[in-house]
Order: C-alpha cells, then structure tokens, then sequence
C-alpha cells in the first residue's frame, strides 16, 4: 500500500491551529466550531477540515472540535507530544542568540546540544547548553538521540555541516546561514534567511510609492 | 498613467542575484552570461531577465551582464545605495541577538535605535545601540529618518508595536513576533515564525517516513 504524502503546506498550517487551540484551552473554551477555528486561525473551514482529514476525522458534526482533543492529536501529529531533542552549529552572535531564546521559550523543541570548531568555544556552556567540538557531533547526536539540526554556521560551511548533520541521524534542519540549502529525502530543510529579508525590506523601506503586492 | 507594481516574488529574488553578484565581484568576474546568472541563482534566466525587465533593460545582447553596473543598478533598485535605518522594538534576547547579528553583520541595513518599556533597560545600549523608551518612539524614528523596524515585542503587543511604527514614518517590517501580521497600502510586512519552524519541522524530526513534499 502506498503511504499518503501530506502536503508540506499542511504541515506548516498544523502548528498556526494548534497555537489557537493553545488560546482557547487558556481562556477555557471546551469547544470550538468549525467556523470559529476558521476566523480565529485566518484559514477557511474547508482548508482546515481538508488538513486535518489527512490524519483522521476529528470534529463532530453540528458541534465542533473538543479543544483539548484536537490539541494533543495535533500536538501527537507534529510528534510534539514527546520533547524533540534539537542541536545547534555555530556559536556566534545568532547561534548563541537562538539558544538563549530557545533555552527560555520553547519547551517541545529543546536545543540540547552546540556545536562549534573554535577550540576557545569547546567546553563551555552558553545558556547551560553544552559546547562540543564538530568531531564529536556523530556521537553527540547519535547518543543523544537528536533528530533535528538549527544551522548558524557561515555560508561556506553550512553545506558540509548539513551534511554531517544527516549522516548522524537529523532528520530536519532549521537553516539560518545565508545559502539555501534543499530538502531531500532524508532531511527537510526550512531556510531562514535574514540578510534576504532585510534586502528586499529595504526596497519597500526606501521606495517613495512602494508596498508589496501580496499581503504576505 | 498607472505605475506598474513590481510582484513581492521579484522584489524577493533581487538580494538573492545581488548575493551572487557580489561573489562574481570577489572572484573578479567582470561579466557574465544570462544562463551563468541561471545556474548560480538557480533560477531560470528567463525569470531573470523578466524580473529585471521591470526596471529597465540590464544586460547586452550576446554578452552578458556587466557584474559591477548590475550590482550597483540592483543595489539602487532595492535602495542599498544608502544606509537604511532600522529601530529594532524589544529588547529581550532575540531582540538583543538580532542587534548584535546586525551590527556585527549588515551593513546596509542598520539598526540605530532599540525601543523598550522596561525603564531598566531604557537609557542602556546594546552593542552600542542606544535603548530608548516606547513613549519616545515617535520622536526617534521621526527625527532619525528610520524606514524599517524589527518587531520582537511579545505576541500581545506586536500589532499595537507595528501601528506605532508606522504611525512615526516606518515603512517596512520584519516581524518575529509570534503573530501574524499583514501588510497593507502603508507597510510592507514579512513574517518570520520560530515558533511554527520548530513545529512544523518536528513533524519530520520524528516521524518514521516523513519527508517534505516540496523542496522548499
């Protein structure tokens, strides 16, 4: 039988409804209609009902979603149900930043690893994150059981380190460093570029009578 | 006589060919060809060649581009041929990373002014970027010929953030609070979710068989 492939425009709407169904549980809503979730997550109930179908059938006709319900499927689905264990490659200014920041907000992705060729950086600790040698990093990911990789390393060596990053057993990678770098079948890959965003920012910044075409 | 409006997707791959210009330049490539352009930006030189068609014809016929006078005109076009002044508006860690990324990196695109509400972190700077009160915002931003803000406010005060913003003269934002916010005929606006990336990429992270659908 042939695995369903769901669209990677789904995966990225899944955790956008999982975020409002956080909303709701802390303002105490049991229940959500359809039409509800639609205006409060800014998709239509077709999209949301099309992208949830791919994993099951979870409303109930007439009532709606149980909140609590849909959140832990949703939470199960993104395999957030269980903390992901996320290492992180380069210690300067942005790596250490996203550590800082992960280490403070994000409980279900946990950068729990850095790994860094400064011999200066190897063996300290940024935010109480230990800092490994690039050498190490088969057997601290592998041992570790780290299955996803956030790239702050420079655009030279942000290739081989993704490498080395899928041949230890990551299976996602964040990338920030400014090269793009694809998915495969092995590794999905999201890059986030800021030197690109701030580029073409600016042309709207500068421009007299400038404003983008689409509302992205 | 109706201007044309450039499409976001262009204005979106212009730092991506300046990006390869600026290699050429260092490897002291002075020209080069449309299908070279192709292969290093990886997209189509009739995309190319389209997108620079909206501001004006670049290259020459059987040659190529020049790598320099492309460089400058793209540089022009985007607005990178002066400093663009950004105020960055929460001081937390990623606020704080960001600035430090950006001094130590960007140099066309600046972040000159932080703005805060804690008066613990007011009158401070941050890699010597002086943190000012939200209640002087109008002022600064005014008075500095600021055109781009960096919103890291948190969730429930990013939109009341972005209306300040604009309100004193900003004209495009890069967003990173955790909220969607859109542009319109006033600012342009781009997302950046850490957030969504970390969830929707543990989606792969964890599952067994999962890979994205698209190569993005």
């Amino acid at each position: 039988m042939r695995r369903i492939r769901i669209p990677d425009a789904t995966i990225r709407r899944l955790p956008i409804y999982l975020r409002v169904l956080r909303e709701l549980e802390d303002d105490n809503v049991a229940v959500i209609s359809s039409a509800d979730l639609a205006i409060r997550t800014g998709f239509s109930s077709e999209q949301i009902r099309k992208d949830l179908a791919y994993f099951g059938a979870f409303g109930v006709r007439g009532v709606g979603y149980s909140v609590s319900q849909l959140e832990d499927q949703l939470r199960r689905i993104l395999g957030l149900d269980k903390e992901v264990r996320a290492a992180l490659v380069g210690a300067g200014n942005l790596g250490t930043a996203l550590t800082r920041y992960n280490v403070n907000r994000h409980k279900d992705v946990k950068i729990i690893a850095i790994f860094d060729n400064d011999p200066a950086k190897v063996g300290k600790t940024i935010e109480g994150v230990p800092v490994y040698s690039i050498e190490d990093m088969d057997a601290v990911i592998r041992n570790n059981d780290i299955k996803m990789g956030i790239v702050t390393a420079p655009a030279n060596s942000a290739e081989k380190v993704a490498e080395l990053l899928v041949r230890a057993g990551v299976r996602a990678i964040l990338n920030f460093a400014p090269v793009k770098l694809s998915s495969t079948d092995s590794v999905a890959v999201r890059n986030i570029d800021l030197t690109l965003e701030f580029e073409s920012l600016a042309y709207y910044a500068t421009g007299e009578e400038r404003r983008p075409e689409t509302g992205s």
